[in-house]
């Protein structure tokens, strides 16, 4: 077992979930907690999950980031609408030596990252899970849980495989989280996007879930088109995605079992959508390598206008 | 005054209104109705108006359009998703030298028409007309009026101004309906459909009304570029509107009260909204002339799903 030290900044369904999978492989891990930090210092956290339920009855437990030690590999964990405090929070806790880990959604966080850090302690991961925070500290785990490991680089070339890759990795793994490890990040965000954007945009702004939008014909070839859209705007930044991944997606959500996105729920819970990191920075980085994806403008529009009236009423 | 008569096919909101203000003038006019057909031949129809209320307690009301004598004119002012009943409709109601008015939204529907009458009998007229059916044969003028008229030729070529057109344009200021007189009925649908397009789209999809399209920066961009689409699908025909009309139609609903636009009204009333007329036979036309009108076709594909399931639930 390793001595790497965990901080988890934002313990919700993801980085509680995998967090607690961690100290629970015998790692040193210290969580960040806001609203539920009361809760979990007394009672710690409890995770219910296909895989066997567990509870942590005590956890390292920190409401504010400056408090907590200095760690190896720092997760974020947060939703990208808190990443304006990260400035704040990062520079602490993580060591000089240490690497931070950006568990989070859409495309172009690692490179924010990359300027409080720099740009060698970065490292990104994509999550595949399906997992809600029921309660304070309570996980519920559904299904799926793998994270796909990527170096960022300063202008996102590809930055291969690395040996602290493989370190997390074999952390990870130890803990029951199954790893992969990309070679080049932006082609596995961009990757990422294919699925998210159409589906977690129109379940929003058509109020429906993913069988629904498959089940209609309109709906179905519209997600298709978007797709076909974040395919040229990672064309646009050098990055090949085949056809054929588009149709696996496709008929990946077809065999699925009627899923809310996560934005859906954000939404529906009235809590400020991922839309900037989700639609806006892939429109801008597309934008600024030449590619134009008009129906994707159109959807981050559409979130934009419903975003602001959802939080305002 | 003249000795036309004048059948309406659909007695609402608008057929209702300008049928009514016809027969007050004086023409004899045959009115065909379908709810309000009983509660009509008993009570008349009724008319409120800022330009001062008024009741006909006797009208020709009729519930089979077989039934009807053979007019001069018949005005179709059915929506649009009851053109389906036209062919049985059309042929006994106008003479074999009459004409038919085609009052109706969107784009096509004259070439519709022309297939049951025959294309020489065929004048399009566009409608700005600000009016609700409040109850049976009683309807509520809020504002405008106007109506556009062009006649229609088999292949949509300017059909100039007829001799035809300026008799009913007398006999409609005669009753005090505002006429203008288009020579090119295609140019005039797509100017309308500068403002149809992109306000009843969102309005539907956004659940906004015009005013809150236009206080949100993001959709106030997104109704900007759908009128560009709208001109660009113009222009695929060999038409054109200048960009200083669609800065019109902008300045002008900044200035309009909020309102709610006749497809939301229809969605809001679990009818079917005119997706078709309005949407889908622009993107052909437009297709089948070399332009694609890519986030049309995204709202169009948004509003069909929102039908089906509007109607189904």
């Amino acid at each position: 077992m390793s001595n790497r030290s965990y901080g988890i900044l934002g313990t919700g369904a993801l980085g509680g979930y995998y967090g607690a999978k961690l100290q629970r492989a015998g790692l040193d891990v210290h969580f960040l907690l806001h609203s539920d930090y009361e809760h979990v210092c007394q009672h710690g956290l409890v995770v219910e999950s296909p895989d066997g339920d567990f509870t942590l009855p005590r956890v390292n437990a920190y409401q504010d980031a400056a408090k907590m030690p200095p760690c190896d590999v720092v997760a974020i964990a947060l939703k990208t609408t808190q990443n304006h405090l990260l400035p704040q929070m990062l520079h602490s806790v993580v060591k000089d030596d240490g690497v931070v880990l950006v568990l989070q959604n859409g495309l172009g966080v690692e490179a924010e990252v990359a300027e409080i850090v720099g740009s060698q302690r970065v490292i990104g991961g994509l999550c595949f899970l399906c997992s809600n925070k029921v309660g304070a500290g309570h996980i519920h785990h559904l299904d799926y849980g793998e994270i796909k490991l990527g170096e960022y680089t300063p202008d996102y070339s590809p930055g291969g495989i690395t040996g602290r890759m493989r370190q997390i990795a074999n952390d990870f793994e130890n803990a029951g989280i199954p790893i992969q490890l990309a070679e080049d990040l932006l082609l596995a965000r961009w990757q990422k996007l294919v699925w998210n954007i159409p589906y977690n945009g129109l379940s929003v702004v058509l109020n429906a879930t993913t069988d629904e939008l498959m089940a209609d014909s309109h709906t179905c070839t519209l997600v298709k088109q978007l797709m076909d859209e974040v395919v040229a705007g990672a064309k646009a930044c050098d990055r090949i995605i085949p056809d054929s991944f588009v149709q696996k997606m496709l008929d990946y959500t077809l065999k699925m079992k009627p899923y809310r996105t996560s934005m859906k729920i954000d939404y529906d819970e009235k809590r400020q959508m991922e839309v900037e990191t989700m639609f806006g920075n892939p429109l801008r980085i597309a934008k600024a390598a030449g590619g134009n994806l008009s129906q994707i403008t159109m959807l981050y529009q559409q979130l934009k206008f419903l975003d602001a009236r959802n939080r305002h009423n």
